[in-house]
């Protein structure tokens, strides 16, 4: 008999936040995709609970229907954080300390809050998603990964499929996760020779196995309860995230969707215990008898528990996250920490969302140089991820703190972090260099980003990486100080120019793969700047322009790179359908494009050019990834430079 | 053969927005429901496409997910209103004169913008909401009614079901409106026993003629071509809407959804042609070219049209909405006029959104005389829809403007009639009097609401109405003078005492069927207010009160009459957790419901009390019916008479 075998571009094994994110990426990207997952339905309690407004930004990206919208809609919005710290005078009770706002929505650029919602309805609005979109792939379940094989003669040959992945369908009596990492003797329902292959497939991952990757680190001696509950009790903060420490012990709560609140509640020490500590043994009324002492004089009682666990504080890191560049791990599989910052789930899918962009990359122009920028940009977020987590694990085990300032600069310092809008790549292929003009600090950075010792497994081995005997691109920073090269770019309000709407320029960057040049021209209603940048308009539509060089023929001019400009004009002292056509290029179908030019002028009184720190009479230009990363920034005069910085990345390698 | 019999509360018969908003409706009633249309689909092009703040305000309030989200995703937001008149120094070109705000955003307490959208994305969003919920009916497609009979004798008894409709499934050879209203010999598919039927099939209603009623009113000889499609123009102002007026005629223009522009082209008068126009030999190419004329110097062609259609100016209203309070009628099949104000679609919805949740209450109380004011409340608006739309007629026709003030005036002056927020209910049994305290105009005012010449017809004769022997109820409205009775109330942010969320009040006023007692007690960290308020719960909270007389004992406190608190003090400055339940009524499943207790502080920096015109020392109370309509102002110390204007609506004859 012979096994069906199918050709893909890439298979996603594992249907958690992480895969689904790169489904629904892959489907914007245009790639032939599978995904697969050993469980007969999404998770329906418990696990993963925070959603940090990075994550709620790209998932909005992915157009309309929103994702976001769908999780707002159901999400619980964390607006304050509360501290309870005992009573001054009578220790066994516990007093409110101080409320201060949760505020991601207050961050530099930012229009989302922090939420909290299940994993399990995270996972749901995802594959709402995929569902209403004809050209994504959906779910296929109870199917699990039997052997993963990588064809090391191939992995360099743009056209070859090198990674084999054999699947077996569970059986009826069979349950997920019971499958070991062996060859089994079971018959293969079908092969599947993909491209790439994504492995999110959690903290157990058989993917990583495969590949006989280890995670390192450790695990303390710190034993928390978690649960989900639906509580009765008059303790007024019960609706915001609070910090509870009272001589009895520490309590972390998360108010959720539904009237559900989550606990995090200090059990023991194993070392209080003897080595006798047994997780299995806790129940509820375990986890709410301890909260309520804790929360003394309060009220607890609960009538539905929804869910709970026990875990151990610990964190561990994955060597590498990728393998060739063929296959690639992402979220638990490669970085595990404690839940209670509520950011596992975001930098998981914050981890697809920054691999499956490149794929597509490597696939349409046989680039797959950029590939090995996944695994720098990742891990070092990964590091930093684990780093605050065992920090902050540290800080609330330590019980009451007397110094309420450290303990806001502490939450602030995460907060950025933890929000994921402060998570910046260094200079590489894809983000330029800040050059000698950066401060003292940033000398140190190059374009090499394979020059950590712990990356050299995936360092291309066999050829000659012909882009690194070119010049490094180097930006002009100082052109937009508010902006910041490798991060993703804040967003800020603006006047569309013809329909007078105002919106956030991250609305008019959906991730749809394509790159972006912002352009930032000043006045246009000034004739001589006018002239010029329909100047620059004609330049940019000839023929030999980079954006035609980098453009298959047969697709339309803004498919691979899209301009925006953004004025600062008064919109009727102009005719911006006088500019040419690059800049609302023309579809017989759906008419020009009119959403492209932007004024900076805006009845919310954001103002763009000054959040990004731009000279109104200078101008400049900035480039974006296709994740809204700031790649490359400079004068608007120096077309060659943009022209070179992109045509490295997206110029067709044949 | 026996054909198949059934009993429903609700026979819908029309699935246009009129008859979908009332399904939605019935379904967030509990009502047991059909609809019926002898379409087989949805329109798919053309037709109405302006929408207003109070009917989006009204699709948001049906709870999640939103079909106002769902429009908003994909309308077009009407900004701006330009006027374009002829050039003083070249008669023959046309320039700028003004550009305003269409600022329905900022009429008091509003918090949507106009829109446009096709009427079948509209009738979309409503099916895909009806698809989504589980307690819904979904349209049943080519069924045509074809007999309605009411059985006169029993349309007093609550039990009966006096309305009953034959329904003929539409053959393959039919077309839908072929169908004369005539008892056909066909054979009949089913036969529905209804409650009640409502008749929303459009300006041929069948409903309206198998009642034997007219339409009253005339046409005019003025004639209009629409027209949707794609512009190839050089028109700044073409994503705008604009009234341009030239030497060559006049054109109105409306920006739409997927770069499509709708134009109203003035094409010509009857009398100019003789009476030799002919609607049928209008094509595109004429809308085009009379618009090129009017135009220049812009260009104007288009790659593609929609629809388009001609017509001709005219005003129809019929005499009666009603027929013995069993048969009701909407939207177009009751009052037609000209397309210009993109008024008619919301009126229609309006319309419905008015009668169905009285239904309810009739069925569940036995109180049926409250559905006469659904004639006097919806003929009212009605006539005043169809005299702006004779004074917009005219003043369109007539040409450029000298005076632009008069222009704005007018263009406001109709705005807050169109936007659906200024509506506003005389006096009757669901709204009560403003009383001799009220202005002299006012004075005449009177709860007889079926004084009015023209709705005798719907007058109940068999039955004395015993309620008119009972004394008139007098609001308070001095204490909220930032309110109107009889006007949906204005929303404005404020903060949620439990979680700090900032929303508008109206996302606490679901369309659920409740009634709303909005408390305003002022500053509770004050210790005789707090126990004031604690006070006046724990009389609402008692068995004989009026709030546990009018709910069913089976029922949740808070199912016929919902409280919500909206405080001025410092949401940490006493612990609202220790107020009676009824503040925040306890469900084994949910827990407490911690959304119904508000602080007015909040970081938009709206303040309601100032906006509603209430002393934050006196406090007040407003009812609001499950409309959003203010029913009721009064003291917080006068419950009887609160209690007494409820009990007359909802407590149950039975």
């Amino acid at each position: 008999m012979s096994t069906k075998t199918s050709e893909v571009d890439l298979l996603i094994i594992g249907a958690g936040p992480a895969g689904l994110m790169a489904a629904a990426w892959a489907s914007r990207c245009g790639l032939n995709t599978r995904i697969i997952d050993e469980k007969d339905s999404r998770i329906r309690t418990g696990q993963a609970d925070g959603l940090h407004c990075r994550t709620l930004e790209i998932m909005d990206s992915f157009g309309t229907p929103s994702i976001a919208a769908d999780i707002l809609g159901e999400a619980c919005v964390i607006k304050e954080i509360a501290s309870w710290n005992p009573k001054e005078s009578c220790e066994e009770h516990i007093e409110r300390s101080e409320t201060i706002r949760s505020g991601e929505e207050d961050l530099p650029g930012s229009r989302y809050p922090q939420v909290s919602l299940s994993q399990g309805s995270v996972e749901q609005a995802f594959l709402n998603f995929l569902e209403r979109d004809d050209n994504s792939s959906r779910v296929e379940r109870n199917l699990s990964p039997a052997k993963l094989h990588v064809d090391e003669a191939s992995v360099e040959d743009n056209d070859a499929y090198p990674v084999e992945v054999h699947l077996r369908e569970l059986g009826k009596y069979e349950t997920a996760g019971s499958l070991e990492y062996t060859a089994t003797q079971e018959p293969i329902k079908e092969i599947i020779r993909a491209k790439f292959v994504l492995g999110t497939d959690g903290a157990h991952s058989w993917t990583r196995k495969a590949l006989g990757l280890e995670m390192e680190g450790d695990r303390t001696n710190k034993h928390f309860g978690v649960m989900d509950f639906i509580p009765r009790s008059n303790f007024p903060d019960i609706r915001i995230s609070c910090a509870i420490h009272s001589s009895a012990g520490s309590i972390m709560t998360l108010p959720r969707e539904k009237g559900l609140v989550r606990f995090y509640v200090q059990l023991a020490e194993t070392s209080d215990l003897g080595d006798n500590f047994d997780r299995s043994k806790i129940t509820p009324d375990d986890i709410i008898n301890t909260s309520r002492k804790i929360m003394q004089p309060y009220t607890l009682d609960y009538s539905h528990c929804d869910w709970f666990s026990v875990y151990t504080v610990g964190q561990r890191l994955a060597k590498t996250f990728s393998h060739h560049n063929r296959v690639f791990l992402a979220g638990d599989a490669v970085h595990t920490h404690s839940p209670t910052m509520g950011a596992g789930m975001n930098v998981s899918m914050q981890d697809s969302y920054n691999l499956v962009w490149k794929i597509a990359t490597a696939i349409h122009t046989g680039n797959r140089e950029i590939l090995q920028t996944y695994n720098t940009e990742r891990m070092a977020t990964a590091k930093e991820l684990i780093e605050k987590d065992r920090a902050m694990s540290e800080f609330y085990c330590q019980g009451p703190s007397a110094d309420s300032k450290k303990y806001k600069d502490f939450r602030e310092g995460f907060r950025d972090f933890v929000s994921g809008v402060s998570v910046t790549y260094g200079p590489n292929m894809l983000v330029s260099s800040a050059g000698k003009i950066d401060e003292d600090g940033n000398e140190k950075m190059t374009n090499d980003d394979t020059g950590s010792g712990e990356i050299k497994h995936d360092k291309p081995t066999r050829r000659k990486d012909s882009q690194q005997s070119l010049p490094q691109i180097y930006s002009d920073p100082k052109l937009a100080t508010g902006t910041t090269l490798g991060q993703r770019l804040p967003s800020y309000h603006v006047t569309n120019h013809f329909t007078a709407e105002d919106d956030h320029i991250h609305r008019a960057m959906k991730s749809d793969g394509r790159w972006r040049i912002l352009l930032f021209p000043g006045d246009l209603a000034n004739p001589p700047r006018f002239r010029s940048i329909r100047d620059l308009g004609a330049k940019l539509e000839a023929t030999s322009s980079f954006i035609n060089r980098c453009t298959p023929s047969d697709q339309a001019i803004d498919s691979v790179i899209e301009i925006l400009t953004i004025h600062t004009s008064n919109r009727n002292s102009f005719n911006a359908l006088d500019l040419p056509d690059i800049f609302h290029p023309w579809n017989d179908k759906l008419g020009h494009d009119y959403w492209k030019i932007f004024a900076k002028n805006n009845e919310v009184g954001d103002d763009i050019y000054k959040s990004f720190g731009i000279d109104e009479e200078k101008g400049c230009l900035v480039v974006c990834r296709p994740d809204q990363h700031v790649g490359y920034i400079g004068s608007l005069e120096d077309l060659e430079t943009v022209g070179q910085y992109l045509e490295r990345i997206l110029l067709p390698k044949r």
